[in-house]
């Protein structure tokens, strides 16, 4: 066993309120036991290395290395003191905890699993400005999940002809219209013209129908790019912008939630790639954790999944996203949980069911493939999320609706 | 098998020259075929999606939409029209190639290998400001590997104590001074005391020796801090940065790229939580991908590993790195390679004969582990590439050089 990696195991370490928590699955490699491995973690994530060094002290050890202080057979618990961390700088925070420890030899797999922030910590991340509450006083619905479409095709359709769709959805009953993840500023749709036509056809929707709708408009660029994007939208009249968190990065995702301070639009988090570092339960890095720095962040509105529908993803994992989307934490309001992916007006009483009220519901092909088109596709979905609330059986609410109707018949309905 | 997924596989396409082509590892889910799965990883990642459309047009999936050309057992390759990309947006490509195909229900594993960028899309980026010759033109060391250190312990020390570390390296040898990539601005070292004090033993390192000292000081931060940051360390004389690529993401590093138009730093790239995408051999995101983005992002320096030391990792696949570094593509400079991670002067001669002469070879531990100091590190490991670049046996070369003597009994040399 490397004698560099003992000094940060203290089994039974009762951590102080100010630590930093990390859970972490993990399996040792062939040639280490697990409480080396756990220590490795803890040295590489603070103040060790692989081997003894002339230039540490003692104190520096004690005073500011990791404590492994629970080994659990394939999980253990590591308290970080606050002082290794700069506050307000998401991207140190991941480069210590979630950062050269993935790729050490001592371990064949590594999961961070969860992270409980102290105080100190936390507060020093802005939060979401509007958080559920302040999304359902803006859009005035009050205790209904919010509904809405991604435009699809996900890419293909100019900016006349998307803000064309976004118009039918909008006057069909939806809250909301999304860009899709990969729509940015292409040739074939560019950005700003983009947001003139469907803030054109958003403002005639909230005419006709009486409502208040919203257009989640995509700004995921380089950082100077994404702010004068996000500029864009506020002077033109939106209250909404949306933004891919992973593939943008914490550091520009900060910067443009700094920004709304003074934009003050609603930011909706999408979370493209995350499977490639979610999906395997033994390596990378939970959901929870990405959901958790993306409230401190300061997201409004956070993609979880539905676990029902076309992605990966279980419901029991989806409901923890839930709890740390919206339990207590600290002064930090809560993100609105986003489930979205292959959903349909059939799932909609379920996912009320296991996920509450406090969601926004999106579907894409669940409104775009309705037989009656995107308007009829709309309507369906509103009506489904009103038969959700009515609590009756959707295939009785849908008698007399032929829209939600014929999704049933094109799609089911789902049973929890 | 899902019909809408079957325009998206034309086997025996051609791709264009001005196609962005893919290459995936892939695992169907049990109830897929390889053609399937391959089909709905293009339909996903271009303009399709789980079910028919009303909106969409056949000139669309024509035009636009992805085509799986290969399949090979486990591994695919898809074409996909330049168009869907915008230009000089990173976090937009990876959102489209690397972004929700990773959680899809039809696919177990999924694996990006490699990405070849069309010369209209690798254009669209700034590339390194400096590259291999530029570092060197700079650095005035025209053919050896450039050598440095980390400061170690990674954290705890503060600044003056960091600084006197930084310079008894450079005048024990070593080109080049390095942060930890968790070191930003703590309580117990603040970024700009440690840079005042630092470049205040850089400048009398260089007086003394007469040579060019390099610090490669980290500015991970939210993005406007870091420009801040980058501006403060030009100001002070500097001609170096840092930067955590992944942590901060591909927005925040865009910014900082471009702005060394102005500041003409050279960027040093760690790569901290690569692991985390890049381990498993069959699911999440290949490092080559990584550092090929990378260089056309602009990093001057980057992070590949060792095959060799405390590390996971294997001589082929840094090897690989190193063709992805170096290898022509197009008008982009070469990134300098960085071997980092574990190792020792002993490892020198291996790290040289397997990765070749314009390498950067960084040790923490094996500088500051050396019984002789952090001081007498240094002269081992400049001592063992001029042992490399003689071709002679370290061993034979150690025999009057205490230092490099002591590292070799403390750690041995690597055989390749």
């Amino acid at each position: 066993m490397n004698k560099e990696y003992l000094p940060y195991v203290s089994l039974g370490y009762r951590p102080s309120k100010s630590d930093l928590i990390c859970k972490f699955y993990f399996e040792p490699a062939k040639d280490s036991s697990h409480t080396e491995a756990a220590g490795a973690i803890a040295a590489e994530s603070s103040t060790g290395t692989w081997t003894e060094l002339t230039t540490i002290k003692r104190e520096t050890r004690v005073n500011l290395g990791a404590k492994v202080f629970e080994i659990n057979n394939n999980t253990c618990k590591i308290a970080y003191p606050a002082e290794l961390f700069e506050p307000g700088n998401m991207p140190q925070i991941f480069s210590s905890i979630a950062g050269n420890i993935f790729g050490m030899k001592e371990i064949n797999n590594l999961r961070l699993l969860d992270i409980d922030f102290p105080k100190k910590i936390a507060d020093s991340f802005k939060g979401p400005l509007y958080g559920i509450q302040g999304v359902r006083k803006l859009t005035g619905i009050k205790k209904r999940p919010l509904v809405g479409t991604i435009i699809k095709p996900k890419l293909g359709l100019n900016e006349k002809q998307h803000a064309k769709v976004a118009y039918e959805a909008w006057v069909g009953g939806l809250d909301a219209v999304k860009d899709d993840e990969n729509l940015s500023s292409q040739p074939f749709n560019n950005f700003y013209k983009r947001v003139d036509e469907t803030l054109k056809m958003k403002r005639k929707a909230e005419k006709e129908t009486g409502e208040h709708k919203v257009y989640m408009c995509n700004v995921t660029a380089e950082t100077k790019e994404m702010l004068k994007r996000a500029k864009y939208l506020k002077d033109s009249g939106n209250d909404y912008l949306m933004v891919d968190i992973l593939t943008v990065g914490w550091a520009g995702l900060q910067t443009l939630r700094d920004e709304m301070d003074r934009l003050k639009l609603v930011m909706h988090g999408h979370r493209a790639m995350h499977a490639a570092l979610t999906r395997n339960p033994k390596h990378g890095i939970a959901m929870d954790v990405i959901a958790k720095a993306s409230r401190l962040v300061g997201l409004d509105q956070l993609h979880i999944g539905a676990g029902i529908g076309k992605m990966e993803g279980d419901v029991k994992e989806v409901q923890e996203l839930v709890h740390v989307c919206e339990d207590k934490l600290y002064n930090v309001k809560p993100t609105f949980a986003v489930c979205s992916g292959g959903l349909y007006p059939g799932t909609i009483p379920a996912l009320v069911k296991l996920y509450g009220k406090d969601i926004i519901i999106q579907a894409g092909g669940g409104v775009h493939g309705n037989p009656f088109g995107t308007r009829g596709g709309a309507t369906a979905m509103r009506d489904a999320v009103d038969a959700a609330m009515s609590g009756k059986n959707i295939y009785d609410y849908a008698k007399n609706k032929k829209e939600l109707k014929a999704a049933l018949d094109k799609w089911g309905a789902a049973h929890v």
